[in-house]
């Protein structure tokens, strides 16, 4: 069902980091369920994490040790969420950690938990222990293949991206795997998301850049408008490249930013292309608005609408529902006579009607692709923003349905 | 498909108001699809209307001449919303009205137009006026039940509510019809609901009580949380009961605020219980909230969360879910010990995670019902709110995938 989305890309290993699988039988047996991550010392690791509330056990954990120690693992496992599992669930996540670091002779601090999967129920604590001696033996740098499948729920094709630049004559190698499918909007971050370089970043910076990416990227993204209670994207620099160090004041920061923002933007996407049951990849650009949250709560009232994401599972040019959604976003003193809205190229509504050389044609044309862009101008400011979106199917019903049986 | 919903009571006409319906042809040949209800002179009209900003042009026309002249006649079609269709939908809107006031020989602005289907097409006004004098000539107090068809659009049922009560010794009527059965987050109003009664109320009670009934009645219900660009909700008092006029201060005043209020109640959820596609019917309660907004804003994150949706399509306790939901809908510095969360009568959650005597056998049992109750208690104030919603099918999808070939 995935709209546009290839098979893995070729992984340009990188640098000073390692990755093993194991199959853990956390809940599928057989299935390759459970990654480790080794970083060389010296490696920054800067996160965003999801804004639910309720969030996950792990998530408090990760936070927590990233405060205490320099990171040396990540550890994540598919298959349950370990989320909604109260105090117990903060116990099992610490008690994962405490066996890689025994494992691996770290400090328990050093080890950062991650995981997804079904809400609510208890992590099968002794299963994934049992597979981390696996894992642990399978570190390599040239796992990155392995590992994309290996963080899947509902997910129909892993995900992937994976860059090489040269700064000052050195080869910097980024990478990145990321995971959907559903309750996905993400608040700071995507369901999970885990991109790495070998180029040496300032801590600060490597901050600042995670923050600035997933905000723009991950965060941009909507398939079902249910924040998880698991997100967390995470930004490794190992630093094991020859390239000097990046600052923000360094003339290569503009050339490293744009291929990080391309591996970002990607493995975005791809959550989206491979939404569930998702049959269209929709871009929503809201421009001229008079602030970044208005031209968000447009943008959402229209991705989130269950109307307007049938009308796009059916190829359906229903207008209406669109300038319906625009109407009920809750821009205040909205002038409708000012409101453009476009479906591709095709001039849908203007001056509070129908576009005059509007035809249903041409409509249909722009419905009938895959891939297809609405354009809202709201013709009051001077703010734009763009988020990505998937339509409403029947199998989106079905899957999260049967999601449990 | 509609949960729980019977056939359309009896109706106990309204004296001063009569109906008239007939068939126009405006979208499907044949069909019922226009009603004319007259109103005797003296009769006092409030309403309450969409918050959408791209409200249709009936809409308009009606707030306009609801200020300009004393209501004669509510002109009502289906099959076509006149929304949209920028300032020649406000033109067509008073054409209709012109035709059926030379039809009654009274001021064009005495007629209150009403519409309700698609978006975005020219009303057929050549079709609705031709149709008119069939409706006026049909004009009976009888006529309730064949009126309660004729303003549906997807609804696959007719939807009415009629209460008789007695005060200081004179019989007072009340009687309502109202649809949906998409679009359907009210904003101020459901999609379309008309209530009359023959009591003689006091015009600033009647407005006062259309507000209050439809906050806590049209107001807190959502199928999809889509607000239409149509919502309406009349309130009409003919006078021509016999019973002494009903003010604020009125001892009568309870118990006809009572009953009118199980007509409201009624006909709102009579429209979820036939939301498109719908199998359940559900019942959320947000207790011990700081605020309203809070309340309210809890409670439709859940209704409107497409994963809790499905999941009561599926009859799944997917209790991590609506958990979820309650961790994003944005409630400051929430203490999530202090959060309870149950089924039915059956607790799901405490303390942060899973109840300790939940079982899921004791959440299915709950969850096979076909109207379930989600209780919320945030354990931080006073407020209590009740919203009521229906599950997503793959039904929905379907209507609304199809619902313009």
């Amino acid at each position: 069902m995935a709209v546009g989305l290839g098979p893995l890309p070729e992984f340009f290993p990188v640098q000073g980091l390692r990755l093993g699988v194991a199959s853990a039988g956390i809940k599928t047996p057989g299935r390759p369920d459970l990654v480790v991550i080794a970083l060389d010392e010296g490696t920054q690791v800067a996160g965003v994490f999801t804004r639910n509330q309720f969030c996950a056990a792990p998530v408090l954990v990760t936070k927590e040790h990233l405060s205490q120690e320099a990171p040396r693992f990540l550890l994540i496992n598919t298959g349950n969420a370990n989320a909604g599992n109260g105090d117990q669930g903060v116990v099992d996540a610490r008690r994962c950690c405490q066996s890689l670091a025994r494992l691996a002779d770290v400090p328990a601090q050093s080890v950062l938990p991650f995981s997804t999967g079904v809400i609510g129920e208890p992590l099968p604590v002794d299963r994934l222990e049992a597979g981390l001696s696996d894992a642990f033996a399978d570190l390599s740098e040239e796992n990155w293949t392995a590992a994309a499948p290996a963080i899947m729920t509902t997910d129909t094709l892993p995900k992937g991206a994976s860059r090489q630049i040269v700064i000052q004559g050195e080869t910097v190698n980024i990478s990145g795997i990321s995971k959907g499918a559903g309750m996905i909007r993400p608040n700071m971050a995507t369901m999970l998301g885990f991109i790495a370089t070998d180029a040496n970043i300032e801590p600060g910076l490597l901050q600042q850049l995670v923050s600035e990416l997933g905000e723009k990227s991950f965060n941009r993204i909507t398939i079902d408008g249910d924040t998880s209670t698991n997100d967390a994207c995470m930004l490794i620099a190992t630093g094991k490249s020859r390239a000097p160090q990046i600052t923000a004041g360094s003339a290569d920061l503009p050339l490293l930013r744009e291929a990080l923002n391309d591996v970002f933007m990607t493995l975005a996407h791809a959550i989206v292309r491979d939404g569930e049951g998702a049959t269209k990849f929709v871009t929503i650009k809201v421009g001229q608005a008079n602030s970044v949250d208005e031209a968000l709560n447009v943008a959402y009232t229209i991705a989130h609408s269950p109307l307007v994401k049938t009308a796009l599972f059916a190829s359906d040019p229903n207008w209406g529902r669109i300038l319906a959604a625009v109407g009920r976003a809750g821009v205040p003193d909205l002038d409708l006579h000012a409101v453009a809205i476009d479906l591709g190229d095709v001039p849908l509504a203007r001056d509070g009607g129908r576009a005059e050389d509007y035809t249903e044609a041409a409509g249909q044309a722009v419905m009938d692709a895959a891939e297809i862009t609405i354009r809202i101008n709201l013709g009051r400011g001077n703010v734009d923003e763009t988020i990505w979106t998937c339509d409403l199917s029947r199998d989106y019903v079905t899957i999260n349905a049967d999601y449990r049986t």
